[in-house]
Order: C-alpha cells, then structure tokens, then sequence
C-alpha cells in the first residue's frame, strides 16, 4: 500500500495523537504549529512556523488533504490552501463552528435541538433578554471560548450586564440554563465520498468547566444513543462534513415529557477530549476515524468492545497524580503529552478499560483518587 | 511526570513501534540507524549514521537507557557504549543470543531443554554428528541467520557436507530434527531491580522459514503456558536479563511421556514478529512491555484481554493484499511500515481480534485469503 500525507494545522496533543494513530495506517503526517516544543513534534514532520507562513502551508498544500486539530485556524491560511489540497473539515463549516452564534443557528437550520439563545452584538441588545432566555442563563463570548474561558452564568438582568462589560463587550450568545440530568457526547465521521461513522455515546463529567471524567457506556435512557445519532447525522449531512465532528449534548431528566431528550451543546470540527477513552476500549480509536474519514479511507463505527473510562491529568501546582498506584491498578494506560507542568495545563490522560460496567466504576473510584 | 529519553540501536519497524508505545508513557525515542528511509524515522529522532558513528554514539549515551532491535549490533558500539549509559539487555546476553552455538549452551545451563545439537567449527566434526543428533537434523550457521536464511535440512551426511560448503564453511550448529506438534512462543520481560512478568503464549505458523500467522490463545494442552513461563523465567534469571526476551519453542506431542513437552528453538532478546497482536489484543502491548522494563517502569503481565490473531504482510512480487476487503471484515487493524514494496520483505501486518476463539478462526480464515 502507497504512503499517504497528511497535513495536519495545530501541533497540540490532538495532533500528536492523530499522528500516531496515522503512521501504522502508512500515512506520514507533516504539522504547521509555531510551538517548537509542541507535543506533535515526536511523531510528525513539524513545520515551527505560524499558522500563515506560506512556506509552512506551500508544504501542507503538498499534501493528500489537510485536517486540523482546532478550530481557531487564521482565514488566511485556509484562503491560502483554497483550491490546491483539500481542507477537511472545509472553511465553511470552521467558521461556523469557530463563532457560537453562527454555529447555533446553524444547528437549528439542520433541526437540531438546543437551548434557546439569543445573540447580543451591542448593549441595547441585553434589555430584556435574561427574560426571553427563561430567566436565567450563561453568557459565552462568540468567539475563542473554550474549557469554561470566556463565559458567566447570570441570574439577572445586573449580572448579565455586568458579566458582558467583563467579557469586554464583545459579540456573546446568551444561552438559556438547562437543568440537564447529564452531558453526554458523541463522534461523527463523514467521508468526502458521503459515508457516515459513529463514535459511542459517551457521558461527561466537568470540573471547574474543564473535562475531568468521560465514561463509555454513558448511563442514559433507552433511545438516547439513537437519538444523538440522528442529529449527528443531521447536522453532518446538512453541514457538508468531511471528516470528524465531535457534538456535545446536554441531556435532559428523564419523565413523561423529556424521556432521554437532548439539547445539542456545543460542536467541535475535530477529535474530542471525551473521545480520548476509544484509544484504550478495543478496536479503532477517534483519531484512526478521523485520519480515515478525512482520507476518505474504508471507516466503520467505532464503537469500543469493553466499558471504559477516562480520567484528564490537568496540571495543579504542587500535587502530582500518584504514577505508581495508577500502573498498580488494573486496566489502566497511561497517555502523556510531553508538555511542562503548568497550573491549569492538560498534561495528558489515563484510560481504563474492565470487563463490565460495575468493575469499571469500582476502578473508576479508585482511580480518581490518584488524580488531583 | 518528567520526559524520559530511550536510546535505540537500529530503526526498523521494531523500533517505530517501540517509538509508539514509548510517546504515550512521556518517552522520548533516539534511533541511531543508517538507513534514511528507516521506518522508525516516523516517530523518533533519528540519526541517521553507522552504528559506530561517534557522534551518534554520543547522543545515544546521553539517554536515560538504551535498547535494541536487533541482536547483530556490532561490539564495537557496545563497547563505545559501555560505562556511559546502561544497554538493556547487555553485552554478554546480546554476544549470546547472536551466537547460535554460544546460545544453545547458555540454554542448557540454564536447564531449559533443547533439540539435541552439535557446535560444527571444521571439517571433521561433521563425521558422525548427524547419527548423534538423531539422523536427521537442520544445520544453521551459528551468527547472522534469520527468517529461515543460512539455514538447511540435511537427512545423510553426504548433505550435510553439501550443506555445510553451500553455508561457506563457516562454524555451525546441527540442530537434531524435531517432530514437532506446534510452535510457540512466549515473552519474559525484567526490569533491571529483578521484577519479571510474562507475554501471553503465542501459537506461529511458519511459511517458507517466515512467520505467517500468530494466534492467542494457543492451542496447546493444560499446563504448557505454565512450563513455558517456568522455563522464560530461569533463562532470563540465568542470563541477568534486564529488558525483554523472546523464547521460540517447538511443543512435542501429546502422549502418555510428553505432555506439553516444550523445547526451546531460539531467543530473541528483544520484541518479536510473533508479539505484535499484543498491539490490539487490549492492554499492554509487548513494545509497551518492552519500554516499560528498559526503564525500570511498573510493569505487569501484559495477557490480551480477547483471543487475537496476526497476519504478516510479507512482499510478493505481482500481489498485493486486499485492503478493501481487510477493512471491511470486522476485527482487524493494519499496520503498514512505510517501508519500500520488496519480494520477501516485512511489509507490515495486520491484526485481528475477535469475541471468543470459535469467531476468531472464522475471522482469520477470511483474513488469510485476504494477505497473499
């Protein structure tokens, strides 16, 4: 079989577990990431360069097709590989889900499901909108948020005031509160070709508005996973995905009226932190489908044989995980991203895989511990 | 947890997957190997120099630790070596098991059985040593065999004196021929504070005097896995192995004198072609294993948590592999080494796990008529 190339913009940990995913499928990745010590730097030709150095992207352009590991990439490097290598996920659907407003209407023309919002763009726009949203809400900046950055819950029409004078008085989406039952996610693949993969339910635990815990099987009402499919699809196919796209959902109480229903979150164009656990549950992983989803390679569903978990290293000055006790605990693997300790940083992960759900939240509880 | 460096001497499609097993667990990989287009190139930094080369000398030192591929490393690099950075395993294990002969010996003291042989250094040995191994046997030359090269079966001794002048006349060993049942094969790993932990027992299938398929569990009767481990256990003691080994056993037939009898056939002092289901059986895998004890990591035994297969993707001329097909058949992961297509070269391999045995040989017998 003939080797590929991908390119690949961002150099980060999503890349440098692209990368490794790629090489055995006899695809030599080539990155464009101004970081000199980026983690993707140890298993991919990797161009320090910024984003829009045209001798960087002339190299991507070289390439089979490019993908990218976030969605925050310049217009301007996009524009620049316009038309000489395919961009996938393509500039259309980035800056859509770059720019929350966009990517919420968007979500409601494909009829999926979510919280109601309102976009506010100036400050008359705030006068009675904490109202329409249901009372009470989030504010999130359209644009750059990510991991709890740049968003304020608010409760009045003072707070939200004063929370968008905070975020600097720029474009926000005012999303209602949703008191959701559990947040769950779910992966979609889609070929240039027009085939469609699925990626497992998954739920989500949050800390401090960072993933701390992803769990596969998600603990959900029967019909939920069929559900988050359909709109996956839903929005992949109305979107024109090529592929991997990452939805996170909120999924409301169970009862008469709301059995398993789901409010579309937010969407990433990409590989997902709660995706990391497939790397470690048996078979093929979210970066082996998206490598073979944007190379338009044979991709089935991804669907992990045993229950699994996974646990993020978040760095936390002064406390370290305990290495030891996590090797000594059964059904753990370890996943580093060879980056510098730094307070807040995501350092790497810890999968864990056991035989049956209850074994696996025995060995779920343990290993939380070792975890700060 | 602080980045750690591992040397490797030799950059082949071990030692990329050695490389990709050690990124996950913060280990920077150092390859010093001549060959450019090295597969190895792909996931580690690679000096690319003789294995004497000075300068390349110098960086692997610098590492933590250094291990190896191949067992052919010239003594003058690990004598370069010696002193500076601990080799894992040593000199004196590696000048063993290149040396058939010295192999063979170091085995018996070591208590572990062997095919009755005789060490054949000139001419006149070769007089009556076919009737003393049993009146048939294989002649091998006792350095730089592999994959069934440099090697003959000789049934009289006029081809034995044929097979000897064709090997170039060069010492020998003459191996008594085995009327083998099966082959194994079973992994030891020791990390250099003495822990030892064992590899699953493999069963191997040979074609043309290359492996064609492993498969988990073995087929082998009640307690031979226990033997096996016995014996992998007082070789690696015996020898002071720090890192990991490989035993090649031939399994005897079943009968009222020899149940489960096993013979050791060669030791491989590193990861092998007959390990690399581990990759997907789930868990460790053996470059995992094999990174882990080289660095005196927490290690335990690393058993696939499903029956697992192998295929090796070897070059033939005119023929390729189905991969549509392989893709489609569920179970399987390819991996391709981004080496040049060659008649007779490794090009890759492909993976397969199933459920339960019974779904496994199903799967595998698809999977056989896939890979010509």
């Amino acid at each position: 079989m003939k080797e590929r190339t991908l390119g690949i913009l961002g150099g980060g940990q999503l890349a440098q577990m692209l990368a490794l995913a790629a090489i055995p499928l006899n695809v030599r990745v080539v990155v464009l990431e101004p970081d000199a010590q980026a983690p993707a730097r140890l298993c991919a030709e990797h161009l320090a360069a910024p984003y829009t150095d045209p001798v960087g992207l002339n190299e991507l352009a070289a390439c089979e097709a490019v993908t990218l590991e976030f969605e925050n990439v310049p217009v301007e490097a996009l524009d620049a590989l316009h038309g000489r290598v395919p961009v996938r996920p393509g500039a259309e659907l980035l800056a859509r889900s770059k720019h929350r407003a966009r990517e919420k209407q968007a979500l409601r023309e494909a009829e999926a499901d979510t919280a109601p919002f309102i976009v506010i763009e100036s400050a008359p726009e705030l006068q009675g909108a904490l109202k329409q949203v249901g009372g009470r809400g989030i504010l999130k900046t359209s644009e750059l948020g990510y991991d709890g950055k740049g968003q304020a819950r608010v409760s009045s029409d003072f707070e939200l005031g004063q929370a968008w004078e905070a975020l600097g008085g720029v474009p926000c989406v005012l999303e209602g509160f949703v008191n959701f039952e559990r947040e769950v996610s779910l992966a979609v693949a889609r070929t240039p070709d027009g085939r469609v993969a699925f990626g497992p339910l998954v739920e989500n635990v949050h800390r401090d508005g960072i993933l701390r815990t992803s769990i596969y099987p998600a603990n959900v009402p029967a019909g939920t996973e069929e559900k988050a499919r359909e709109m996956a699809r839903a929005v992949a196919e109305h979107w024109g995905l090529e592929g991997l796209m990452t939805l996170e959902f909120f999924q409301l109480p169970s009862g008469p009226a709301g059995e398993g229903r789901l409010l579309v979150n937010e969407v990433a164009p990409r590989v997902h932190n709660s995706g990391h656990l497939t790397q470690d549950g048996g078979g093929v992983s979210q970066f082996e489908a998206q490598v073979r989803a944007v190379l338009g390679l044979p991709l089935t569903d991804w669907q992990p044989l045993h229950p699994c978990a996974m646990v993020n290293y978040v760095g936390v000055d002064g406390a370290e995980p305990e290495w030891e006790g996590i090797d000594a605990l059964e059904g753990t693997r370890v996943h580093l991203y060879h980056k510098a300790h730094r307070h807040g940083r995501k350092l790497g992960h810890v999968n864990l895989v056991a035989p049956d759900a209850e074994t696996l939240r025995q060995r779920l509880e343990q290993l939380e511990k070792l975890i700060p």
